[in-house]
């Protein structure tokens, strides 16, 4: 058990193109960013009708929203959603849910949940063992895991939340990356038992992550104390109009679906070409794990493709999905680069 | 002083055209909508990159933000300055800064305050005597007030802030309106001292509320204590992209100030040619509190035009500014209906 106490200064994550070009300053550009978990095949952009941005966000159209991502995401109803700004700004306010105690979060995953927790005034520790999630009275897992995709089977879920329950606890199931499966695991038709939080991401799947739109999928009554918190018009109208029409397109969720898991496999035959060996991970991202990722992530930078590293982590990688055609070229000759300065330096390297 | 324990229920407001068509079912359409403090003249829409909605916000951009926020409020600098997905979401953020206690809220004014101070676990009362908010835990208030425009004075603002600190309590002013003056009064330029939070909300002057965009003006500890609440991303792509061009366009501002002027005194004489006396307001809003105003509020409505009353002060209306020469019209011929129908039966509506 890893105590996290200190847990609430900020935290390092992928995305940001500025540290990219401080790290490696020479890289060609644009950088191919593979540093985070987001679909590079974002939903068709479209027009926004100018009432969109100018007026207040309607009360209306939100609970039209909750209605189609309970549907979407198989909640019970839309009384059992709360949306939100994106799924961040909700967990210091979900994990305030239960008064201030012990937090556990199954780890190790997305750090703010720890700081969220720690910020929420929990007493905060990292598990890597499932069971001793039983022993919090706020537990937290993120599943499929990000970042080595790591899955718990929905019974265990249950148990888990029965227990916590039994004593006024909270599980929190962060689902950022179920949209991809496997979605037989999901909880979000159970939260209507109570002391389940299910979190799901919007912009992820969508590969909109500049919207901001994330959802809590529980009771009526959390929801209720969730959306008090939020206040009127916390979704924009920008994400109004967004998540309305690509959660309720059935037919290009299910395309997106089958295309990222071709997309995946491309991946995992391309690096495993280079002699990079996948551990893990799921349709959006692929989880590496071996004493070389140091040296594979500062060739692929110099290069100019991100991938997200981990500063406590050194042997961790997480490797996105490619786009354009371009990008899937720029990454294979950013592999081949190492692969063949590794070949040609074995000392130096190691294998 | 007016007990407001069990504010926590959700609130009425204007803005919705929902609740509009609900109570004005046989109105002509669309309605004109005056029931906001919304500027009608939005600052000009342009295309975002596709980026703004595909990729998750860059912290070099918030940073940017802060910086132009700073400059445009007055605020010492960016470290003074949190900026979140609108005022709104700030407000039990903002309660929660001080230990539970004692919030006075200064009435009547925009009821959000008192939901959230009441939501952040405040013993809530309003007051209407300023000298009496010396008193509170958490005292709030609205400069210049929503919906009547008084305006309190910056000397006893910074004094009443003093008396505030000394006891680790917080003042809080509101200063959404602010944009159309009297600037000379805002408490931007001294949240450096500490025990004070200023809340500046883009949408209303910019004309752009559904991007959801609003700033505390702090001092630099406690605005990292709100970013750290909010956490990374807060702000959406297109929140950024309109904050950062609008706020630093001083000309569009500074123009928009003039026209606002301009168009509230037309107001005022449209209201005062069919006998509505003005009481108190902005520029971007007029406050009208008479006898008649039940009847006025229901013609208006019938005729489409919608402003914005208050369940428990039925005398009260807010008028916000129409937008186009049509809205003008159509403003003018309500007016007209009202004032002629009441000419013809003074019995009925009285003086």
């Amino acid at each position: 058990m890893k105590l996290l106490s200190g847990a609430i200064a900020a935290v390092d994550h992928g995305g940001s193109l500025g540290r990219a070009s401080a790290l490696f300053p020479h890289a060609p550009r644009p950088f191919v960013d593979l540093s985070t978990g987001i679909n590079p095949h974002s939903y068709p952009l479209f027009d926004l009708p100018a009432t969109a941005l100018s007026r207040l966000p309607e009360a209306g159209q939100l609970r039209e929203l909750a209605e189609i991502a309970a549907s979407a995401y198989g909640a019970p109803s839309a009384a059992h959603v709360a949306a939100a700004p994106g799924t961040q700004i909700l967990l210091p306010r979900v994990a305030s849910l239960v008064r201030s105690g012990k937090a556990l979060v199954l780890g190790p995953t997305y750090a703010e949940h720890a700081r969220a927790a720690a910020i929420a005034g929990h007493a905060v520790a990292e598990v890597s063992d499932f069971d001793a999630l039983g022993e919090a009275d706020l537990a937290v897992l993120v599943n499929p895991n990000n970042p080595d995709g790591r899955v718990i089977e929905k019974a265990r879920l249950l148990d888990l939340a029965a227990r916590l329950r039994a004593k006024s606890g909270l599980l929190v199931v962060d689902e950022a990356f179920m949209d991809v499966g496997p979605i037989e695991q999901s909880l979000a038709g159970d939260v209507g038992a109570g002391g389940i939080v299910v979190l799901r991401s919007f912009g992820k799947f969508f590969g909109l992550a500049g919207v901001r739109l994330g959802f809590a999928l529980t009771d009526p009554l959390t929801a209720e104390r969730l959306d008090a918190q939020l206040g009127p018009w916390a979704v924009a109208g920008p994400a109004l109009e967004y998540g309305i029409r690509a959660l309720s397109d059935a037919g290009w969720q299910e395309d997106m679906r089958v295309r990222l898991a071709s997309d995946a496999k491309r991946l995992d035959a391309l690096l495993g070409k280079c002699g990079v060996p996948i551990s893990g991970g799921t349709s959006l991202f692929r989880y590496v794990s071996f004493n070389d990722s140091p040296s594979l992530f500062s060739a692929l930078g110099e290069c100019g493709v991100l991938v997200r590293h981990f500063a406590e982590r050194l042997q961790v990688l997480r490797i996105g999905l490619p786009g354009s055609e371009a990008e899937w070229q720029r990454l294979e000759g950013a592999l081949a680069t190492w692969a063949a300065r590794r070949k040609d330096a074995p000392k130096e390297f190691g294998q």
